[in-house]
């Protein structure tokens, strides 16, 4: 196959009426499939069904002795502060154990920022601007937080290393009104990729204009391989932040949501013992504690983060055909016509995709006229504005194997439509 | 036995000499007995444990077919909005179920109020002076929050009707900066008091200066009865509201934390379609949804809101021995004597206790000498700050019933002892 930008007008255009038939053909079959968001499919929920039944109508006690039917311990039962701790490579005592969701411990934290401040700073809420740093593409739902406050956020380019730490430097180290930047340093969010060792270690270094700067470190895959056989790891951010005179400067967080059940999973914060202290002191007048039973649960069916390892790994049989499908159709009927790359992760949930500038938003309205639903263009950016219309979040996990492979089929019919009009209309 | 107050001074002294030895005796027993906090027992714990293993480990689809175990579905599964909407009178449209906290409802409910406004209201942050009404004595944890967030709290007295509303009108009616009340319409926090029929109309017929002004209705007590077979109603305050052109005035939560598991229940709130729709709306940047699988295990384990009823009758029975020994060594002890008045709960968690004017700091710190932890004096109400000094929250449910003996009677030396002394002192 030719690239495209290599085609004469005329033969652009024969392409044009073959993809148009190719597509209308897909049209008639009625699909219905989403591959929208990160979501874990059936059967790899199925790997984790007999945690329901773990606990013995008469298994209540933590191994200190507390009944844990009852009220009381606010951050989280000592064995799930261990297991949610060694995810983060964090201390028990740097730990803090939450309900169901990770997004809500974010909010929360922000909103706390907001309304109380950070450790004796000013509340957010009283001063004129602040900002966030947002690398992109990123987490919709990230900035999704960040927009609801008001908050400025401030796209920074990402490369294969992580954010451009030039800029993220310029920007914390000169400007008090940055107050904090999202992260999800292991198979990012959607772009899969591993920040390296030098951009962990120059985030740790920062120098924040703001005594309030927080990095936002959402560690969701810490454990997420795909290939759990190659070695991916990247230096504790709480101990480099130590180590370099900034241990107050990171908020870590993780959940079991893509391990056990999403929403039944339990949630967790690792951040410095001052940090620790002044959360859970927000905290106590926020609730009494949070699930204990299902932190249980969780301990008595994983024992050890040893285990939540060995179930990622079944997670990954079930995921990575799914992977490897996808990116073997996109290989196949896209990288000789140079009109899209993507990224080819090692874990997490995404695979990120750029085609054409201008072309994003319309490749997704085409899906969707066609019957498969993606993540809508933009939603990778702050405001759901991607400057350049470029980037699309594909997320092959939730069908069936063989449903992605046809969605992904339709999905790149229409980047090579939606790129043939755009390189006719030029 | 005569009135303290008639006694001579030279017979008040003797009393004194007994109370000190008597006293004595009770320290040299080393008791360490905790009535602080409205804990159940764990025998009432034990009439759920078969909760923990009522979800097969294959039972995991809502009755309109959704997989509870991934993401999705932001306000509760049908089935438990049905059962929580039950609980408070609400329709499943009016009910949103969350996780396990009904207190973080509360808290989430005034913070999105501080941050974000209500209906397109001013946020509170934004404003000079923000204020509530705490019906007094009341529940701390409500303070709490109000403290919080720098709410000025105005106490309102309270009689056997509920607020004094009167009082509630002037406020509500007159004041823009007055935004909310802390109610406990059904066996109060602590008094035990259920609000009239009256004083639940009068609330529904306010005319806020406010527009964000909202009733907190706190149902934490609703099918929470003592004696079931009395009927102890409530008008339904989202229908009065309704009926008085005030739909949107109250935000009203309840949960199940002291019916199955504290910390491992599921919480809820009702109000008006507007008022939920704006709290989804805000709720959809926070997270994705609360436990699915926990709101299911209720629903299975329930089955309805009569299910819940003949639950709570099993709990009254463990839970009334243990206020009908507190009341009758009460009315014993100290019904002759005149230092002090006690409600009589139908329901609830606790018995409001007034001593003598200045003195129950004093017969908390004696009780806490001797080895029995009282809730702390003046925690009843805003600032902790009690102007009299004498209201004393007593909770018989946590301890066993001879524990609760034992602790009562400690409780009415130190309250004879303390009374004793103030009397001689004038």
């Amino acid at each position: 196959m030719k690239a495209y930008q290599e085609l004469s007008r005329e033969e652009l255009i024969s392409v044009h009426e073959e993809l148009l038939k190719e597509y209308d053909a897909w049209k008639e079959k009625d699909l219905t499939l989403n591959m929208a968001r990160g979501k874990p499919s059936s059967a790899q929920l199925d790997l984790t069904n007999d945690i329901m039944t773990v606990l013995g109508h008469d298994d209540y006690y933590s191994e200190d002795g507390t009944d844990l039917r009852n009220y009381g311990i606010l951050d989280g039962i000592c064995e799930a502060k261990k297991l949610m701790g060694d995810v983060m490579d964090a201390k028990p005592s740097q730990t803090i154990v939450f309900g169901n969701s990770s997004l809500k411990i974010m909010f929360d934290t922000v909103s706390r920022a907001y309304t109380f401040g950070i450790l004796g700073s000013t509340p957010w809420c009283k001063l004129d601007q602040v900002k966030f740093l947002c690398p992109v593409p990123g987490y919709d739902r990230h900035f999704g937080i960040t927009a609801q406050f008001g908050i400025e956020m401030i796209p920074i380019p990402m490369d294969e290393n992580g954010p451009d730490m030039d800029l993220v430097e310029e920007y914390v180290n000169n400007d008090e009104a940055v107050k904090g930047i999202w992260c999800v340093p292991k198979y990012s969010n959607p772009t899969g990729i591993v920040y390296s060792e030098e951009t962990v270690k120059r985030f740790a270094a920062l120098k924040p204009a703001a005594k309030d700067f927080r990095i936002y470190w959402d560690n969701a895959y810490a454990l997420h391989h795909l290939y759990p056989d190659i070695d991916v790891d990247i230096p504790n951010i709480l101990e480099e932040c130590e180590k370099a005179g900034n241990p107050d400067m990171v908020y870590q967080f993780a959940s079991t949501s893509k391990i056990t059940f999403p929403g039944a999973g339990i949630a967790a914060m690792s951040a410095s013992e001052a940090n620790i202290e002044e959360v859970k002191y927000r905290l106590s007048w926020q609730t009494i504690g949070y699930d204990k039973i299902n932190e249980l649960r969780h301990v008595r069916y994983f024992k050890n983060v040893e285990g939540l390892s060995t179930h990622l790994k079944k997670h990954a049989d079930i995921m990575r055909p799914k992977f490897e499908a996808t990116l073997e159709l996109l290989d196949k009927e896209l990288s000789d016509l140079k009109i899209a790359r993507w990224t080819r992760p090692l874990g997490g949930y995404f695979i990120s995709f750029d085609a054409m500038e201008g072309c994003a938003k319309k490749i997704v309205a085409k899906c969707k006229e066609a019957g498969v639903t993606m993540t809508e263009a933009g939603a990778t950016f702050p405001y759901g504005l991607d400057p350049k219309d470029s980037n699309i979040r594909i997320a092959p996990t939730f069908p069936p194997l063989n449903e992605i492979v046809t969605a992904v089929s339709l999905f790149i019919t229409c980047v090579k439509l939606v790129s043939v009009e755009k390189l006719l209309e030029e």
